[in-house]
């Protein structure tokens, strides 16, 4: 484990729990990325109001990486027809 | 709430607790996202033997945020030079 590179250490509030995050993204990053995370929970929590935290966060997982498949899948497209 | 279009219904399971999804993606396709989920859960507790499912899941939630941003970034600076 070396620390030659400058880590950052963030503490974010994500659906009322605190979470500190060690890192070489800067806090700003850091922040907006759980506010997102808050913001989907929330939004599922309100469709769901039966759903505990932790069904919560595997859902808000689950439609993150969704919605990651389709980026991906979108600009490996872009980069063939950047490519032709 | 109209059902005109033909909606699936999948179970899964992520971090051995059982999940049904109800949306109109086919079943195969939430079946890997489901186990990316699961994979993500499962590498992070490997680092953090101490998190509970909960934590878990939120962070896994928030590693894929942030790994959506950076996608979305790079597809939006791809479409100005497929632009351009």
């Amino acid at each position: 484990m070396t620390e030659d590179k400058e880590k950052t250490r963030s503490t974010v509030e994500i659906y009322g729990e605190k979470y500190t995050i060690v890192g070489y993204e800067n806090p700003e990053h850091i922040y907006k990325v759980a506010s997102i995370v808050d913001n989907k929970m929330r939004e599922i929590k309100e469709k769901n109001q039966n759903l505990d935290t932790r069904k919560l966060a595997v859902l808000t997982a689950l439609n993150t990486v969704n919605e990651l498949l389709k980026c991906e899948e979108e600009l490996e497209r872009l980069k063939k027809e950047v490519k032709n």
